[in-house]
């Protein structure tokens, strides 16, 4: 078997081998396979495509190209994923729902990059939280309270790593069969045996239009089924932000404000509903999706998925008076209010525009190495469709830069 | 403009601009573009093509990617290429014949690589010929005899180099586009104007089958017309060696036998026909093939092209009197002959096993640092389709090996 022969082959849409598949994987992990051939192969691949089979065989060979964690020890744990949106705290609110009904959360988070934000750096504004512990302290933490939620320390799916970054490079990122295979297999990699995963789409997510969502919903379904990993994708809007505020703290806040039940935003409520349920489903804890839906709600209303928060934050090293006043936290220096120029009806507040410019706040990061500032964000007063009158404030800008603030007013990313 | 736009262009089967070409060819050139993302864009050519305007522009890109020979100061030169093959002394012996008619013949060959011989390596198996002389030089020859035949010793085309390198190990060589594009722009470096092409079809020829014979003359031909350089492509045989001789010092012995008018094989006849009288045509020498025909065999028989090679033998240092003489050219050690062993028809002599066994014996180079043997070879006494006797001696090897020759008598390369 040789490299050429496997590029010889996808460049003339034919089928690869199991073998083949692996084969590539680990010669490219190892830096036998020079990124020149993969990258010939990649783009084989964008153009050619690649069936079900073929694209299990390769998130299968990525996930088992570094380290695996073993979640065997913990009981029928359920993942969740997301593909990324802009002001998406559901991992916050929803994992100590499920954890709180009994049900085992052992999740690996990532951080942000580009317009969408990650939730390990959401829990770094947490004054004390630690996102960088061991994987027995991980295992420990759910045996002793039900849930940790970390950050990715070990070497998962190191062969997706260096694929992706060549993919940014080639214009191969927007590949359903690469994207598919790469999120499946940093999946299986942190352990999962069932995962529910939230197919956003929309302005704010990497998938734009519905056609494109369900495709990538389809083939990940089919390499949870072949991979015997029980996969349940279900596709969300992603069109304005997620509930009202976008940037680390201030999702933390409007988090902590959701599980206190202060207010539940709907589409939030939307969401937690559909993914929860089918999280219970899969844990076999309901029979329905109904009964899911309700049992999540009830866990918010009751305080016990709040209490369950409080706990896993005390748990890694957080200060909880940060949780039960929120005000303690600190805020961006500038908040400056966004005023509705005239009166009408909010007709679009673009998650991706937002997600952009909250990076530009600092918010996210453009490369990997960038620091970022948790203070910075968008609060929203209204969503899409609310009635505004002129001069009424719609949202503020909190900012540690006027001058950027004052920028970012003149975008009028809240249309009327 | 950057790179990944380019390559997204391809990917999505979009018509590139020659801004975008040059752009490409310009930064891979100067290293800006990595060789992942040429490769890429390389595998998206080769899967969605690209049309004759595209080809040309890349060509002409990669024309004045480096040296450009200037050559308007020596009149009006026609220059000739072959796509490469086994046996083939056509340059040997027609260069001569064209310069002897009063045309100019300035030209740059290569080495060979390969199962295919270069003109570079036959030339500098006689002794004193210098290849590498200086561009002054070799227009200086030109200007006093007519003809001057050097290595490529200017860094021509170093964009096709680099990209024909890369092609090689990413299963892209054999795309017409990508073929086409290498060698026209490599003869529009070397100065020419006026190219005739022996585009060779067959076992022994890099295009196996008449149809992609043909696709490759057509686009070259498009290329010539859309770059201004008339260029006139002939599609010949390459199934059994060009000629009796395959070997450097044995196909330098040949084309001196045909050039002194001991012997004409019918293939060669018809090839420096054909080559030589559109190379006539081109250099307005004649008004229609016919007479350009008439004319080279003539330059043969009355022995005004054998004195034309004995000036350019002469004029680059080379010793004449091994060309006067050429039992005084070292032979191998070791001639082995090659029996018939039935009575019947020769139904194959198979041009790709001779180049692959000739490279075998010392012949040709696997890699661009190999040295080559310029003794050894194959005589043959017969062609596809004439009739043996058993135990009649159809060839010989020529080999300073003797285990060498008695594997290779075993292939049986002469079918019966």
């Amino acid at each position: 078997m040789n490299i050429q022969e496997i590029i010889a082959k996808k460049r003339d849409k034919l089928e690869l081998t199991k073998d083949e598949i692996e084969y590539f994987v680990k010669g490219y992990t190892e830096g036998k396979i020079t990124d020149y051939q993969a990258s010939a192969l990649v783009m084989a691949i964008y153009i050619n495509g690649m069936n079900d089979r073929e694209i299990t065989d390769l998130t299968l060979a990525m996930a088992y190209s570094g380290d695996v964690l073993d979640l065997s020890s913990l009981g029928e744990v359920v993942d969740k994923h997301s593909t990324g949106g802009v002001g998406d705290k559901i991992t916050l609110i929803l994992m100590p729902v499920i954890a709180s009904l009994g049900i085992p959360v052992a999740k690996m988070s990532g951080r942000g990059l580009g317009f969408t934000g990650g939730t390990i750096d959401k829990l770094e504004s947490i004054p004390g939280y630690h996102t960088s512990i061991s994987v027995d302290e991980f295992k420990e933490n759910v045996k002793k309270i039900n849930i940790s939620l970390m950050g990715q320390t070990l070497n998962l799916a190191p062969a997706d790593k260096k694929l992706y970054a060549l993919r940014d490079t080639i214009a191969c990122t927007e590949s359903i069969p690469l994207i598919a295979s790469s999120i499946m297999s940093k999946k299986i990699a942190a352990g999962a045996n069932k995962i529910v995963i939230d197919v956003t789409c929309g302005s704010g997510a990497f998938m734009k239009t519905m056609e494109d969502a369900k495709n990538l919903a389809t083939v990940m379904t089919s390499i949870g089924k072949l991979a015997g990993k029980e996969t349940v994708c279900i596709i969300t809007p992603m069109n304005e932000p997620v509930g009202y505020a976008v940037g680390n703290t201030l999702e933390v806040i409007e988090a902590v404000d959701i599980l206190k039940n202060k207010y539940m935003p709907k589409d939030i409520k939307n969401i937690i509903e559909e993914l929860g349920a089918n999280m219970l489903v899969l844990a076999n804890k309901v029979q329905n999706i109904e009964e899911g839906k309700n049992l999540i709600i009830e866990n918010i209303r009751n305080g016990k998925a709040y209490e369950k928060f409080k706990e896993l934050v005390q748990n890694q090293g957080g200060d909880i008076s940060y949780i039960e006043n929120t005000d303690k936290l600190e805020k961006a220096k500038y908040i400056v209010p966004i005023i509705a120029e005239k009166d009408g009806t909010i007709s679009e507040i673009n998650a991706y525009e937002v997600g952009r410019l909250s990076c530009y706040l600092g918010a996210g990061r453009q490369t990997k190495e960038d620091e970022i500032n948790p203070r910075v964000g968008f609060i929203f007063n209204k969503k899409v469709g609310d009635i505004v009158k002129s001069g009424e404030t719609i949202g503020y800008i909190h900012s540690d830069d006027e001058q950027k603030a004052n920028e970012i007013l003149k975008y009028n990313v809240v249309k009327i």
